[in-house]
Protein backbone atom coordinates (compact mmCIF):
# COMPACT_ATOMS: atom_id res chain seq x y z
CA UNK A 1 0.00 0.00 0.00
CA UNK A 2 1.09 3.59 -0.56
CA UNK A 3 -0.41 5.94 2.82
CA UNK A 4 -1.65 4.55 6.17
CA UNK A 5 -4.02 7.39 7.63
CA UNK A 6 -4.12 7.99 11.29
CA UNK A 7 -7.75 7.70 11.42
CA UNK A 8 -9.91 8.41 14.70
CA UNK A 9 -13.23 8.90 12.36
CA UNK A 10 -13.33 12.50 13.29
CA UNK A 11 -13.48 15.58 10.80
CA UNK A 12 -10.01 16.17 10.78
CA UNK A 13 -8.82 12.55 9.94
CA UNK A 14 -11.91 11.84 7.77
CA UNK A 15 -10.45 14.83 5.39
CA UNK A 16 -7.31 13.18 5.50
CA UNK A 17 -8.59 10.08 4.64
CA UNK A 18 -10.21 11.42 1.83
CA UNK A 19 -7.26 13.36 0.43
CA UNK A 20 -5.35 9.95 0.73
CA UNK A 21 -7.97 8.11 -1.43
CA UNK A 22 -8.08 11.01 -3.91
CA UNK A 23 -4.58 11.01 -4.30
CA UNK A 24 -3.97 7.03 -4.53
CA UNK A 25 -6.74 5.35 -4.29
CA UNK A 26 -9.04 3.04 -1.50
CA UNK A 27 -6.85 0.19 -2.48
CA UNK A 28 -4.05 2.04 -1.45
CA UNK A 29 -5.15 3.40 1.45
CA UNK A 30 -4.68 1.95 5.20
CA UNK A 31 -6.68 3.43 8.08
CA UNK A 32 -5.37 2.88 11.68
CA UNK A 33 -7.54 3.89 14.24
CA UNK A 34 -6.77 3.76 17.98
CA UNK A 35 -8.53 3.13 20.86
CA UNK A 36 -6.14 4.81 23.73
CA UNK A 37 -8.56 4.10 26.45
CA UNK A 38 -11.38 7.11 26.08
CA UNK A 39 -14.47 7.28 27.80
CA UNK A 40 -16.36 6.16 24.92
CA UNK A 41 -16.44 4.55 21.39
CA UNK A 42 -18.05 6.69 19.20
CA UNK A 43 -15.32 7.76 17.26
CA UNK A 44 -14.28 4.12 16.49
CA UNK A 45 -17.62 3.47 15.64
CA UNK A 46 -17.63 6.50 13.22
CA UNK A 47 -14.24 5.51 12.02
CA UNK A 48 -15.69 1.73 11.09
CA UNK A 49 -18.61 3.50 8.73
CA UNK A 50 -16.59 5.75 6.81
CA UNK A 51 -13.78 2.75 6.66
CA UNK A 52 -16.52 0.88 4.82
CA UNK A 53 -17.96 4.32 3.20
CA UNK A 54 -14.43 4.52 1.43
CA UNK A 55 -13.80 1.52 0.93
CA UNK A 56 -10.79 1.52 2.62
CA UNK A 57 -8.84 -1.35 4.57
CA UNK A 58 -8.87 -0.54 8.74
CA UNK A 59 -6.98 -1.60 11.50
CA UNK A 60 -7.28 -0.86 15.05
CA UNK A 61 -5.10 -0.76 17.67
CA UNK A 62 -5.41 -0.90 21.62
CA UNK A 63 -2.83 1.41 23.18
CA UNK A 64 -5.07 2.40 26.03
CA UNK A 65 -2.39 0.81 28.75
CA UNK A 66 0.09 3.11 28.12
CA UNK A 67 -2.81 5.75 29.16
CA UNK A 68 -3.90 4.16 32.39
CA UNK A 69 -1.95 6.44 35.05
CA UNK A 70 -3.37 9.17 32.98
CA UNK A 71 -5.49 11.70 34.79
CA UNK A 72 -6.15 13.06 31.38
CA UNK A 73 -10.11 13.83 31.64
CA UNK A 74 -10.98 12.25 28.40
CA UNK A 75 -10.07 8.67 29.49
CA UNK A 76 -11.68 6.32 31.76
CA UNK A 77 -11.63 6.49 34.98
CA UNK A 78 -10.25 9.60 35.36
CA UNK A 79 -11.22 11.75 38.10
CA UNK A 80 -11.92 14.76 35.86
CA UNK A 81 -14.72 16.14 34.20
CA UNK A 82 -14.88 17.02 30.37
CA UNK A 83 -14.74 20.56 30.42
CA UNK A 84 -17.13 23.03 28.53
CA UNK A 85 -16.11 26.16 26.62
CA UNK A 86 -13.55 26.71 24.16
CA UNK A 87 -9.97 26.06 24.09
CA UNK A 88 -9.12 29.96 24.91
CA UNK A 89 -11.59 29.88 27.77
CA UNK A 90 -9.61 26.69 29.50
CA UNK A 91 -6.31 27.68 28.61
CA UNK A 92 -6.71 30.94 31.52
CA UNK A 93 -4.72 30.03 34.71
CA UNK A 94 -3.18 27.11 33.05
CA UNK A 95 0.77 29.08 32.82
CA UNK A 96 1.62 27.50 29.93
CA UNK A 97 0.34 23.81 30.66
CA UNK A 98 -1.98 22.05 27.98
CA UNK A 99 -5.63 21.94 28.78
CA UNK A 100 -7.49 18.50 30.57
CA UNK A 101 -8.44 16.99 27.45
CA UNK A 102 -4.49 17.12 25.86
CA UNK A 103 -3.87 13.13 26.30
CA UNK A 104 0.08 12.82 27.29
CA UNK A 105 1.94 12.82 24.06
CA UNK A 106 -0.77 11.19 22.21
CA UNK A 107 0.02 12.13 18.39
CA UNK A 108 4.02 11.91 19.35
CA UNK A 109 2.81 7.99 20.32
CA UNK A 110 -0.17 7.70 17.42
CA UNK A 111 2.49 8.79 14.48
CA UNK A 112 5.40 6.43 15.84
CA UNK A 113 2.99 3.61 16.00
CA UNK A 114 1.63 4.30 12.51
CA UNK A 115 5.29 4.60 11.28
CA UNK A 116 6.00 1.07 12.80
CA UNK A 117 2.83 -0.27 11.04
CA UNK A 118 3.07 2.05 7.70
CA UNK A 119 6.56 0.07 7.26
CA UNK A 120 5.46 -3.49 8.12
CA UNK A 121 2.83 -2.54 5.04
CA UNK A 122 5.46 -0.92 2.48
CA UNK A 123 3.63 2.49 3.14
CA UNK A 124 5.92 5.24 2.33
CA UNK A 125 3.23 8.24 3.99
CA UNK A 126 1.40 8.83 7.42
CA UNK A 127 -0.98 11.55 7.24
CA UNK A 128 -2.62 13.00 10.21
CA UNK A 129 -4.85 15.26 10.75
CA UNK A 130 -3.57 18.14 13.17
CA UNK A 131 -4.12 21.87 12.60
CA UNK A 132 -3.21 25.27 14.00
CA UNK A 133 -6.61 25.67 15.91
CA UNK A 134 -5.13 22.41 18.44
CA UNK A 135 -1.81 24.39 18.92
CA UNK A 136 -3.20 28.17 19.70
CA UNK A 137 -1.97 28.77 22.92
CA UNK A 138 -0.20 24.97 23.42
CA UNK A 139 -3.87 23.84 24.46
CA UNK A 140 -1.94 21.06 22.40
CA UNK A 141 1.37 20.99 21.97
CA UNK A 142 1.74 17.92 19.81
CA UNK A 143 -0.43 19.65 16.99
CA UNK A 144 1.86 23.00 16.36
CA UNK A 145 4.27 23.05 13.60
CA UNK A 146 7.52 22.97 15.41
CA UNK A 147 6.23 19.31 16.86
CA UNK A 148 5.77 17.84 13.19
CA UNK A 149 8.69 18.97 11.92
CA UNK A 150 10.63 17.30 14.59
CA UNK A 151 8.22 14.03 14.58
CA UNK A 152 8.22 14.11 10.60
CA UNK A 153 12.44 14.21 10.65
CA UNK A 154 12.69 11.88 13.36
CA UNK A 155 10.02 9.30 11.07
CA UNK A 156 11.89 9.87 8.37
CA UNK A 157 15.85 9.25 9.46
CA UNK A 158 14.88 6.85 11.94
CA UNK A 159 12.88 4.62 9.56
CA UNK A 160 15.64 4.78 6.83
CA UNK A 161 14.13 7.35 5.04
CA UNK A 162 11.33 5.10 4.35
CA UNK A 163 8.52 6.93 5.64
CA UNK A 164 7.21 10.75 5.43
CA UNK A 165 4.48 12.27 7.27
CA UNK A 166 2.19 14.23 5.62
CA UNK A 167 0.28 16.85 8.14
CA UNK A 168 -1.93 18.58 5.23
CA UNK A 169 -3.67 21.28 7.75
CA UNK A 170 -0.81 21.85 10.31
CA UNK A 171 -0.64 25.67 9.15
CA UNK A 172 -4.26 25.84 8.70
CA UNK A 173 -7.54 26.72 10.78
CA UNK A 174 -10.58 24.02 11.13
CA UNK A 175 -12.52 26.03 8.73
CA UNK A 176 -9.53 25.13 5.76
CA UNK A 177 -9.87 21.95 7.02
CA UNK A 178 -13.99 21.86 6.25
CA UNK A 179 -13.34 23.69 3.08
CA UNK A 180 -11.38 21.20 1.53
CA UNK A 181 -13.83 18.31 2.92
CA UNK A 182 -16.89 20.59 1.32
CA UNK A 183 -14.59 20.20 -2.09
CA UNK A 184 -14.19 16.16 -1.44
CA UNK A 185 -17.52 15.79 -1.14
CA UNK A 186 -16.65 14.06 2.43
CA UNK A 187 -19.54 12.57 4.28
CA UNK A 188 -19.63 14.73 7.40
CA UNK A 189 -22.58 12.81 8.73
CA UNK A 190 -21.16 10.37 9.43
CA UNK A 191 -18.32 11.65 11.91
CA UNK A 192 -17.81 11.84 15.16
CA UNK A 193 -15.67 14.81 16.70
CA UNK A 194 -18.00 15.21 20.59
CA UNK A 195 -15.55 14.12 23.94
CA UNK A 196 -18.63 13.10 25.26
CA UNK A 197 -20.05 10.06 24.19
CA UNK A 198 -24.00 10.95 24.37
CA UNK A 199 -26.48 9.85 21.42
CA UNK A 200 -25.93 13.56 19.94
CA UNK A 201 -22.78 15.86 20.20
CA UNK A 202 -22.78 17.83 22.89
CA UNK A 203 -22.62 21.46 21.36
CA UNK A 204 -20.67 22.60 24.07
CA UNK A 205 -17.02 21.11 24.59
CA UNK A 206 -14.16 22.58 23.01
CA UNK A 207 -14.33 20.14 19.70
CA UNK A 208 -17.55 21.03 19.42
CA UNK A 209 -17.51 24.57 19.72
CA UNK A 210 -14.40 25.10 17.26
CA UNK A 211 -16.14 22.06 14.99
CA UNK A 212 -19.73 24.24 14.42
CA UNK A 213 -17.52 27.72 13.99
CA UNK A 214 -15.48 25.89 11.29
CA UNK A 215 -18.69 25.48 9.17
CA UNK A 216 -20.59 28.48 9.88
CA UNK A 217 -16.97 29.94 8.59
CA UNK A 218 -18.07 28.14 5.74
CA UNK A 219 -21.73 29.48 5.31
CA UNK A 220 -23.06 26.34 6.00
CA UNK A 221 -24.36 24.25 8.70
CA UNK A 222 -22.77 21.33 9.98
CA UNK A 223 -25.19 18.25 9.32
CA UNK A 224 -24.72 16.55 12.84
CA UNK A 225 -27.07 17.29 15.53
CA UNK A 226 -26.52 18.87 18.67
CA UNK A 227 -27.83 18.80 22.26
CA UNK A 228 -26.66 22.43 22.87
CA UNK A 229 -27.14 24.35 20.05
CA UNK A 230 -25.96 27.92 21.68
CA UNK B 1 8.86 9.89 39.89
CA UNK B 2 12.40 11.79 38.37
CA UNK B 3 13.35 9.58 35.92
CA UNK B 4 12.04 6.69 33.20
CA UNK B 5 14.35 4.35 31.83
CA UNK B 6 13.81 2.54 28.80
CA UNK B 7 15.04 -0.92 29.72
CA UNK B 8 15.39 -4.05 27.49
CA UNK B 9 17.63 -5.80 30.31
CA UNK B 10 20.45 -5.71 27.56
CA UNK B 11 24.01 -3.99 28.26
CA UNK B 12 23.02 -0.46 26.81
CA UNK B 13 20.17 0.23 29.02
CA UNK B 14 21.18 -1.33 32.27
CA UNK B 15 24.39 1.28 32.61
CA UNK B 16 21.81 3.96 31.61
CA UNK B 17 19.79 2.84 34.68
CA UNK B 18 23.07 2.28 36.98
CA UNK B 19 23.56 6.23 35.57
CA UNK B 20 19.77 6.94 36.64
CA UNK B 21 19.97 5.82 39.72
CA UNK B 22 23.62 6.71 40.58
CA UNK B 23 22.01 10.34 39.82
CA UNK B 24 18.51 10.27 41.29
CA UNK B 25 18.12 7.72 43.91
CA UNK B 26 16.32 4.29 43.07
CA UNK B 27 13.04 5.93 44.21
CA UNK B 28 12.74 8.52 41.43
CA UNK B 29 13.81 5.75 38.82
CA UNK B 30 10.93 4.29 36.60
CA UNK B 31 12.15 1.32 34.33
CA UNK B 32 10.04 0.70 31.44
CA UNK B 33 10.13 -3.02 29.43
CA UNK B 34 8.51 -3.81 26.40
CA UNK B 35 7.39 -6.70 24.82
CA UNK B 36 7.44 -5.99 21.32
CA UNK B 37 6.91 -9.73 19.57
CA UNK B 38 10.73 -10.64 20.05
CA UNK B 39 11.52 -14.66 19.63
CA UNK B 40 12.04 -15.62 22.91
CA UNK B 41 11.64 -13.85 26.72
CA UNK B 42 15.33 -13.90 27.71
CA UNK B 43 15.89 -9.92 28.10
CA UNK B 44 12.43 -9.69 29.86
CA UNK B 45 14.15 -11.99 32.53
CA UNK B 46 17.20 -10.50 32.50
CA UNK B 47 15.39 -6.68 33.12
CA UNK B 48 12.66 -8.11 35.94
CA UNK B 49 16.43 -9.27 37.56
CA UNK B 50 18.49 -6.32 37.06
CA UNK B 51 15.60 -4.01 38.17
CA UNK B 52 15.11 -5.99 41.64
CA UNK B 53 18.78 -5.48 42.25
CA UNK B 54 18.74 -1.84 41.85
CA UNK B 55 15.52 -1.65 43.74
CA UNK B 56 13.37 0.04 40.69
CA UNK B 57 10.03 0.01 40.00
CA UNK B 58 9.11 -1.62 36.52
CA UNK B 59 6.74 -1.70 34.35
CA UNK B 60 5.96 -3.81 31.18
CA UNK B 61 4.47 -3.16 27.84
CA UNK B 62 3.09 -4.76 25.16
CA UNK B 63 3.22 -3.63 21.91
CA UNK B 64 3.20 -6.98 19.92
CA UNK B 65 0.24 -6.23 17.80
CA UNK B 66 2.45 -3.34 16.10
CA UNK B 67 4.78 -5.31 14.65
CA UNK B 68 2.90 -8.42 13.73
CA UNK B 69 2.72 -7.75 10.20
CA UNK B 70 6.64 -7.29 10.23
CA UNK B 71 9.22 -9.91 8.60
CA UNK B 72 12.04 -8.63 11.26
CA UNK B 73 14.67 -11.47 11.75
CA UNK B 74 13.81 -11.23 15.73
CA UNK B 75 10.21 -11.08 15.57
CA UNK B 76 8.35 -14.21 16.26
CA UNK B 77 6.69 -15.89 12.92
CA UNK B 78 9.54 -14.29 11.38
CA UNK B 79 9.99 -16.30 8.11
CA UNK B 80 13.86 -14.97 8.46
CA UNK B 81 16.78 -16.76 10.30
CA UNK B 82 18.58 -14.04 12.83
CA UNK B 83 22.24 -13.81 10.69
CA UNK B 84 25.68 -14.21 12.16
CA UNK B 85 28.33 -11.74 11.80
CA UNK B 86 28.60 -8.35 12.73
CA UNK B 87 26.69 -5.86 11.45
CA UNK B 88 29.29 -4.19 8.51
CA UNK B 89 28.93 -7.71 7.13
CA UNK B 90 25.44 -8.16 6.90
CA UNK B 91 25.13 -4.17 5.43
CA UNK B 92 26.80 -5.61 2.27
CA UNK B 93 24.71 -5.34 -0.58
CA UNK B 94 21.67 -3.45 1.67
CA UNK B 95 21.93 -0.67 -1.01
CA UNK B 96 21.25 1.68 2.36
CA UNK B 97 18.62 -0.53 3.73
CA UNK B 98 18.75 -1.27 7.11
CA UNK B 99 19.91 -4.73 8.69
CA UNK B 100 17.55 -7.35 9.47
CA UNK B 101 17.28 -7.19 12.96
CA UNK B 102 16.03 -3.29 12.53
CA UNK B 103 12.58 -3.82 14.44
CA UNK B 104 10.30 -1.10 12.18
CA UNK B 105 10.62 2.80 14.17
CA UNK B 106 11.33 0.48 16.93
CA UNK B 107 13.26 3.04 18.82
CA UNK B 108 10.73 6.11 17.74
CA UNK B 109 7.89 3.97 19.09
CA UNK B 110 9.23 2.89 22.29
CA UNK B 111 10.59 7.01 23.34
CA UNK B 112 7.11 8.00 22.24
CA UNK B 113 5.39 5.09 24.79
CA UNK B 114 8.20 6.24 27.30
CA UNK B 115 7.11 9.90 27.10
CA UNK B 116 3.50 9.24 27.66
CA UNK B 117 4.23 7.08 30.01
CA UNK B 118 6.32 9.64 32.06
CA UNK B 119 3.69 12.06 31.81
CA UNK B 120 1.57 10.33 33.54
CA UNK B 121 4.36 9.27 36.15
CA UNK B 122 5.74 12.96 36.38
CA UNK B 123 8.70 11.89 34.82
CA UNK B 124 10.57 14.57 33.25
CA UNK B 125 13.66 12.23 32.04
CA UNK B 126 13.43 9.50 29.50
CA UNK B 127 16.57 7.81 29.22
CA UNK B 128 17.56 5.23 26.56
CA UNK B 129 20.93 3.51 25.44
CA UNK B 130 21.54 4.02 21.67
CA UNK B 131 25.14 4.18 21.19
CA UNK B 132 27.29 5.39 17.61
CA UNK B 133 28.24 1.73 17.16
CA UNK B 134 24.35 0.67 16.14
CA UNK B 135 24.28 3.96 14.29
CA UNK B 136 27.26 3.25 11.71
CA UNK B 137 26.38 2.08 8.42
CA UNK B 138 23.05 2.76 9.08
CA UNK B 139 22.32 -0.48 10.53
CA UNK B 140 19.92 1.21 12.71
CA UNK B 141 18.71 4.21 11.54
CA UNK B 142 16.52 4.83 14.63
CA UNK B 143 19.94 4.82 16.99
CA UNK B 144 21.76 7.88 14.97
CA UNK B 145 22.74 11.28 16.60
CA UNK B 146 20.13 12.74 13.98
CA UNK B 147 17.58 10.74 14.94
CA UNK B 148 17.91 11.52 18.40
CA UNK B 149 17.96 15.32 17.63
CA UNK B 150 14.40 14.71 15.95
CA UNK B 151 12.80 12.41 18.35
CA UNK B 152 13.92 13.98 21.72
CA UNK B 153 12.85 17.97 19.93
CA UNK B 154 9.52 15.95 19.41
CA UNK B 155 8.94 14.75 23.12
CA UNK B 156 10.46 18.13 24.39
CA UNK B 157 7.86 20.04 22.49
CA UNK B 158 5.07 17.53 22.25
CA UNK B 159 5.14 17.25 25.97
CA UNK B 160 4.42 20.87 26.38
CA UNK B 161 8.05 21.21 27.39
CA UNK B 162 7.53 18.49 30.32
CA UNK B 163 10.00 15.51 29.59
CA UNK B 164 13.11 15.47 28.08
CA UNK B 165 15.06 12.70 26.30
CA UNK B 166 18.45 11.86 27.43
CA UNK B 167 20.86 9.69 25.87
CA UNK B 168 24.12 9.29 27.28
CA UNK B 169 26.14 7.60 24.60
CA UNK B 170 24.87 8.45 21.44
CA UNK B 171 27.70 10.02 20.39
CA UNK B 172 30.01 6.92 21.82
CA UNK B 173 30.89 3.58 20.74
CA UNK B 174 29.83 0.53 23.06
CA UNK B 175 33.37 0.34 24.41
CA UNK B 176 32.58 3.18 26.46
CA UNK B 177 29.06 2.15 27.82
CA UNK B 178 31.15 -1.26 28.90
CA UNK B 179 33.80 1.54 30.57
CA UNK B 180 30.98 4.00 32.24
CA UNK B 181 29.09 0.39 33.24
CA UNK B 182 32.21 -0.86 34.77
CA UNK B 183 32.98 2.33 36.76
CA UNK B 184 29.49 2.15 38.06
CA UNK B 185 29.61 -1.36 38.80
CA UNK B 186 27.03 -2.83 36.54
CA UNK B 187 25.92 -6.29 37.35
CA UNK B 188 26.93 -7.10 34.17
CA UNK B 189 26.38 -10.46 34.79
CA UNK B 190 22.81 -10.07 34.78
CA UNK B 191 22.15 -8.68 31.03
CA UNK B 192 20.98 -10.43 28.06
CA UNK B 193 22.05 -8.81 24.69
CA UNK B 194 21.93 -12.02 22.25
CA UNK B 195 19.10 -12.06 19.56
CA UNK B 196 19.30 -15.55 20.16
CA UNK B 197 17.57 -17.21 22.74
CA UNK B 198 19.15 -20.46 24.07
CA UNK B 199 20.84 -21.19 27.18
CA UNK B 200 23.79 -19.30 26.59
CA UNK B 201 24.38 -16.06 24.52
CA UNK B 202 25.23 -17.49 21.18
CA UNK B 203 28.46 -15.79 20.72
CA UNK B 204 28.07 -15.15 17.16
CA UNK B 205 24.83 -12.63 16.07
CA UNK B 206 25.69 -9.01 15.49
CA UNK B 207 25.15 -7.66 19.15
CA UNK B 208 27.08 -10.49 20.62
CA UNK B 209 29.96 -9.73 18.81
CA UNK B 210 29.49 -6.14 19.55
CA UNK B 211 29.29 -6.74 23.45
CA UNK B 212 32.73 -9.06 23.22
CA UNK B 213 34.31 -6.42 21.07
CA UNK B 214 33.51 -4.18 23.41
CA UNK B 215 34.60 -5.84 26.65
CA UNK B 216 38.18 -6.73 24.94
CA UNK B 217 38.81 -3.11 24.60
CA UNK B 218 37.78 -2.08 28.00
CA UNK B 219 40.56 -5.28 28.58
CA UNK B 220 38.39 -7.62 30.34
CA UNK B 221 36.47 -10.24 29.65
CA UNK B 222 32.95 -10.67 29.64
CA UNK B 223 31.32 -12.41 32.83
CA UNK B 224 28.45 -13.93 30.50
CA UNK B 225 29.19 -17.68 29.32
CA UNK B 226 29.07 -17.79 24.95
CA UNK B 227 28.41 -20.79 23.32
CA UNK B 228 30.78 -19.50 20.44
CA UNK B 229 33.74 -18.08 22.03
CA UNK B 230 35.80 -17.58 18.03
Amino acid sequence: MKALVLFSGGLDSTVCLAKAVKEYGADEVLALSVYYGQKHKKELEASEKIAAYYGVKRLELDLGEIFKESTCSLLEGSPEEIPHGDYAEQLVGKDGAPVSTYVPFRNGLFISSAAAVAISHGCSEVYYGIHADDAAGNAYPDTSSLFNKAISDAVYIGSGNAVKVVAPFVEAGKEKVVEEGIRLGVPFKLTWSCYEGEEKACGRCGTCLDRKKAFAMNGIKDPIEYMHDA
